[in-house]
């Protein structure tokens, strides 16, 4: 297949609803990259993304009017589906300083009493960051959805909700990029068996995930609601395609470069006199 | 000079006291190591770590008693000496998910009004991770004694208090690796001017940071009461000679090496019955 010259952002968006997940391949590689030249270029992409980072770090910390612009980088996907690879993998080769990452569990007692939002407020990246959350309020409308764990009427609004919440971001300066990691069911088997049969994995396995697995059809039903639903013109859903990880990884590192080349950060103007501040280091 | 086999952790531990900091290179490279052997090591001590981090999380994760341990690195050091640069390239090899990084900057109004410590506890890290503060509880210690923020009958007794403090943290599986940057005043003044020249980094410099300077030889008074007062076997400092920015990383990656080696952190092993899971799995 010849290399696309569209970029990443056009390339994965979700389509228009209402969307039908299963016909979305899980093991394409839109863009039509081959693994080896994905491979091949990385370093290099890793290397505009750290500096696009610092930038945007750069520009929110100097200057007379520092900037406010950050990113959010949301993860979702089935259990197995890569979100902690990716973490890994994809925000790894930025500088940590600038990152600020949070693994949303099951929510606490104390977060269960308040406003599902509560919690994700509190993790959102300040002015400069690359946030990145593994799980997100969107679970709020999966699993809660699924298992019903509150009743239709709380969940239900959600969706409208989470919308103005990433409307607020948008207009706060947080561009939210928001990537549903899709595998597919056998997928999912086959990295489960793997688990179980290493034993630096082991750690990684729940009784719980075969349940959840078994829930597979709803779960796609959830997902194909919430892309429906909340995949914004402010903040769209990309359907990563996520059987092969080289890919997810490409795609994805993809996605916040061209992300951050819109937001286009620039190295801030001194907000003193560096004629002055020269001459006094020099004295001092 | 030829290679030392002596560990970093017993190189680089601060001399029993009082210590005179001016008696202490900071241009040297304890070990014997050259930069191009260091350069050449980086790779794979930095794969080293990085598998010893992910053992440290693992452990915290699985197993019918998760394992409580977790390490925090303490950077602290003048202006220019390279906390933000080893934040990026020491622990920057780690996988972020499992890093919980923290820029302590001058207190709130909110912090203020609380104890000293209560900041710091808040940004402890949790079981299986490697925290990080750049800068730290010994800002109460350092500016604050320099600067006069509190009267003495206030930070007097916070040598004491940080030392039962790293105890309790000690006691509750955190091995507090502390390690003060040393630079010399020239390598700073050289480092000032680089940022002042270089459009990428003006936004490090503030013109607070020459009034700091000025005040260089009470700040080495107040490092050394620091060092003096609080290095104890449970958590000794490291004086990290730091004007060779390729030694303070190959130093400290080293050190986060020899700790967690000496946790020796282990995969945790299953708490379900692994063949009655895969079983699950393979029929769903």
């Amino acid at each position: 297949m010849a290399k696309s010259s569209k970029s990443f952002i056009d390339l994965l968006r979700a389509p228009d609803s209402p969307i039908d997940l299963s016909e979305i391949p899980t093991d394409s590689h839109p863009g039509g990259h081959s693994k080896k030249a994905a491979r091949e270029a990385l370093p290099e992409l890793g290397e505009r993304l750290a500096a696009l980072q610092e930038r945007l770090f750069a520009q929110s910390r100097g200057g007379t009017e520092p900037a406010r612009e950050s990113v959010l980088l949301v993860l979702q996907g089935m259990d197995t589906s890569g979100k902690g690879g990716t973490v890994k993998h994809v925000t790894g080769v930025m500088d940590p300083g600038g990152l600020h990452i949070t693994s949303f569990k099951s929510p606490t007692e104390e977060e269960l009493s308040h406003d599902f939002l509560w919690r994700i407020r509190k993790a959102l990246p300040g002015a400069g960051y690359v946030g990145v959350f593994d799980r997100s309020h969107y679970e709020d409308v999966l699993i809660v959805r699924v298992r019903n764990l509150v009743p239709p009427e709380q969940w239900e609004p959600r969706y409208g909700l989470i919308n103005e919440f990433e409307q607020e971001l948008a207009d706060q300066g947080t561009t939210v990029v928001k990537c549903f990691l899709h595998i597919s069911r056998d997928e999912q088997k086959d990295r489960l068996l793997a688990r179980l049969d290493d034993e630096t994995k082991l750690w990684k396995y729940n009784t719980g995930d075969v349940d959840e697995r078994k829930l597979w059809p709803a779960y796609r039903e959830a997902y194909e609601a919430a892309l429906d639903l909340t995949s914004t013109a402010t903040a769209p859903w990309y359907v990563i395609p996520a059987d092969r990880k080289w890919y997810r990884n490409f795609a994805i590192t993809n996605l916040l470069i061209e992300t951050l080349e819109r937001i286009d950060p620039q190295w801030p103007p001194a907000d003193y006199d560096v004629a002055k501040e020269k001459a006094r280091v020099l004295e001092s």
